[in-house]
């Protein structure tokens, strides 16, 4: 028998389907990636076919456009918004319009073409959300943003139009659908019970076990109970905080270990599935912090979304998420010693 | 400059790419539909290979499941909820389970394999539409379901298993998130202005003209203002009702007339692109017949969806609505007289 599972945040039913689950061999493997790339305008060396770069981690002595970077964040060369202009918004009858104002970067995770989250160095990892970080807390000093959205698509059908490790991030004068949602969620449950319904999640989750992929001392992933797409994960710090701007030096590699684990026990079991991640921070000055809780959605992209679950908000998940954190614990990760890295 | 748009209903806000826009030969065009497949179970003279027929409209004299029909509605083979079951919740923590119990059917247009809304004789058309409404007051009469999902998927990239004119239903024991986001939308506004939100959106489009597609004495088509996806199409009642099973049978023939014209300008201008499309309509037994409108939307196919968007909910469209309707408006549709229909 299927069942319908709702969300207790967001309070989107789900249906799950618990006869015929799909099982990892069921999804396509994801395409290898290219060993190098002599016309990937990431790579190391072609620094001049990017826009100029906003920052970077850089070997001491290195100069800004050239090789000797660690990670490396420039503007995206076609932004979805445009930096330079207000946010007054024009009401024309029942339709608000706002300039589109706003950031999009991109952050490179390293210099070479062919690694993969899973297969970074975990100290580049850790750089790479260390830059995540930094750039979170400088978008914050512009006022006219109220959000930043940190995403990361990989894999072509995930929309990557480029393969070399990156990230993006669009700062905001508006505050996206979902955050939204979350957050009137967050609070109708602390309005209620006077907990952060995230804390009371994972407190779930931790007693249950069955849904848990990974944990360390500061971080989890688990796949959440009303998973929306087969393998969905959620990778959520044990500390309540709000905002992920929050994240402290000390927690920094705790985060990088837990997601190396978490996506490569998905590239592992999936064969470098497709997929995105979406970091869910508070917005830019909300006050939230009693009720809110940050934390990285991350999203395979195995199956077809069909437009009336695009359309209604209302989608089918083909394995249960008892069953994708099973095979996810399960998986070997990191590979045994000896064995080479997957991508290289 | 890019704009942000909020939708007046939902809340949404969109990125609307106005430099470097779209044009309608930018998307790939649909994959030609083969004339005739044997080895279809929709078509006629093949009714024993779905699950028997739970109603028809047939010649006199025809018998159930043998050929001599025009519509026939049968249950989804692969059914995504079970006809069977009670639809009480289980508790455990924070999380809440019902069993998935719902009927899935499918409505086959035509017996002929190879058209599409664009090229059905109205007629035809008609009967379907006919059909969607009896099947919605049918399914009403079952006390477990509270919403009826009507929906199409056309082409490949939009979920269609099966090539084969035909449209789903899915009778559902819990109102999507979507219906509850508009009606929540609606019902604010309604709190606010003591007006329905959609017809004060349908006044302000008739008066501005810029997005109108097309338009008879009781439907009207338009891209609206904030569309998330490139020529996104609402097709909505100028009669103020909020359910879909509140059609007049008077009302059939010009809802037929306006699906085959939005539909058909779709299917010329873009050369038989993969849609979806969905009814909206009020939860079964709602009393929210002041405020809610029911209308139809129409989602092409035509872009990858990044998963940041998917997650986020926040979407970029690289065609204005107002393009997307010029085109649309300027589009030849009907074929001219003694042209052979496209898909013939």
């Amino acid at each position: 028998m299927p069942e319908l599972r709702k969300d207790p945040i967001t309070r989107r039913w789900v249906i799950v389907a618990t006869e015929r689950a799909a099982r990892p061999t069921d999804f396509p493997p994801g395409e290898p990636l290219p060993a190098h790339s002599a016309s990937c305008p990431f790579c190391e060396g072609q620094e001049s076919r990017t826009p100029p770069e906003i920052t970077a981690v850089r070997r001491p002595g290195s100069l800004p456009n050239t090789p000797g970077w660690e990670v490396r964040v420039v503007p995206n060369k076609y932004p979805a918004l445009r930096i330079e202009g207000s946010t007054a918004s024009v009401h024309d009858g029942l339709f608000e319009t706002m300039g589109g104002v706003g950031a999009h970067e991109v952050i490179i995770e390293t210099p070479r073409h062919d690694l993969h989250p899973a297969t970074l160095p975990p100290g580049q990892m850790a750089t790479a959300a260390w830059m995540y970080r930094e750039r979170y807390r400088d978008l914050d000093r512009d006022e006219r943003f109220k959000y930043l959205l940190l995403f990361r698509n990989h894999g072509r059908s995930a929309g990557a139009s480029l393969t070399h490790p990156h990230t993006q991030l669009i700062a905001l004068p508006i505050v996206p659908k979902r955050a939204t949602e979350e957050l009137e969620g967050a609070q109708s449950y602390f309005a209620r019970e006077g907990r952060c319904v995230y804390c009371d999640v994972l407190r779930q989750e931790v007693a249950a076990r069955i849904r848990v992929v990974w944990e360390n001392g500061e971080f989890i992933s688990f796949a959440p109970f009303a998973a929306w797409c087969p393998f969905e994960c959620w990778l959520v710090p044990k500390r309540h905080e709000a905002a992920f701007g929050s994240l402290t030096d000390a927690q920094i590699p705790a985060l990088a270990e837990a997601m190396q684990q978490t996506l490569g026990r998905l590239y592992r079991c999936l064969s470098d599935p497709p997929y995105n991640y979406i970091i869910h921070t508070a917005p830019y000055d909300a006050k939230v912090g009693h009720f809110y809780h940050w934390h990285i959605e991350i999203i395979p992209r195995l199956s077809q979304v069909a437009g009336f679950e695009w359309g209604s908000g209302f989608y089918i998940n083909t394995v249960p998420p008892e069953d994708a954190a099973r095979y996810l614990r399960e998986v070997v990760f990191p590979a045994p010693q000896g064995q080479p890295a997957p991508a290289d």
